[in-house]
């Protein structure tokens, strides 16, 4: 792995539609801890519930895990809840990204929280500009990414749907979706 | 893990000149080696040297990986070779596929070879239509899919560049994107 003062970390947003925001990123996490880099992925959404790449996670020591979405779902009942759970997660994640312990940090689903303004583009730009470390390497997922967001992103990414099986009524696929 | 006779083997391409389409498949490989399905992974463009997914696919016994380009690119100066290696990586796949030992299969890059037609996407669709498994998923990455392979899939996302950090000459970055 290379030395952090001769790296150059990126900011990297999957936003859009289609297939692949999440899954791409989980791709980039099992790239860098094959690596031995030190990962830290953080889920605004997912919460408890078992999925094939937490399992698959488990076999590494450099990947720690954080499922603390309660769930919340576009079609809450509850905003209130919401925000608190999002802008709680969002605390967690600076803390996380500021203690310096990580190479990578995978923030998925953090932009669905932008698009309902529970923390606002801005608030995540400004924090990537000035506290991120600048040898780590910090991936942001979800629709609806903020303009701001972009703007200080080095790559970026939107998914477009072109064809998505469940149009068709077929149900989330275990080993695909999650 | 789901048994076959209850699954719907899903179709899925990821095309587009974005970032995100073999980390999106690298992000479902690891999902489905998490459930223990058995994973192969046949990359036709990428050779033998040393990537982070590779690496972090070894400490899994149900992923098979095959690194089988000889890396051949678009600046080639000989498309014999081109025809001829991703012909016989196409020989390799279907023979693959066929053999039924597997729960999810990725073809990484294979839609490259269609752009160039080294491979046709009607004889890919073809196979696809009367020769894959019905349990089984299968993962077609790379520009220029084709459209017959479009046609036969489930699932399409077209990764669109928005910003790349290679436009800023920024290189490759380990762990994002080998």
């Amino acid at each position: 792995m290379k030395a952090r003062d001769k790296r150059r970390g990126l900011v990297l947003v999957n936003t859009g539609e289609g297939k692949g925001k999440s899954s791409s990123a989980l791709g980039m996490v099992f790239r860098a801890a094959g690596w031995g880099m030190k990962v830290c992925v953080i889920q605004y959404i997912k919460g408890q519930w078992q999925t094939g790449e937490h399992k698959a996670a488990e076999r590494f020591d450099n990947i720690e895990w954080h499922a603390l979405g309660d769930g919340f779902t576009w079609d809450t009942k509850n905003p209130e809840q919401d925000i608190k759970t999002s802008r709680s997660i969002w605390e967690f994640s600076k803390e996380k990204i500021k203690s310096e312990a990580y190479d990578f940090v995978l923030l998925d689903e953090i932009n669905y929280c932008c698009g309902y303004e529970w923390i606002t583009g801005q608030e995540i730009a400004e924090f990537i500009k000035n506290e991120k470390p600048s040898w780590m390497h910090l991936v942001l997922t979800g629709r609806n990414a903020a303009p701001e967001v972009i703007e200080v992103a080095d790559t970026v990414t939107h998914m477009t749907l072109v064809k998505h099986a469940y149009t068709q009524g077929i149900k989330a696929e275990q080993g695909v979706e999650f």
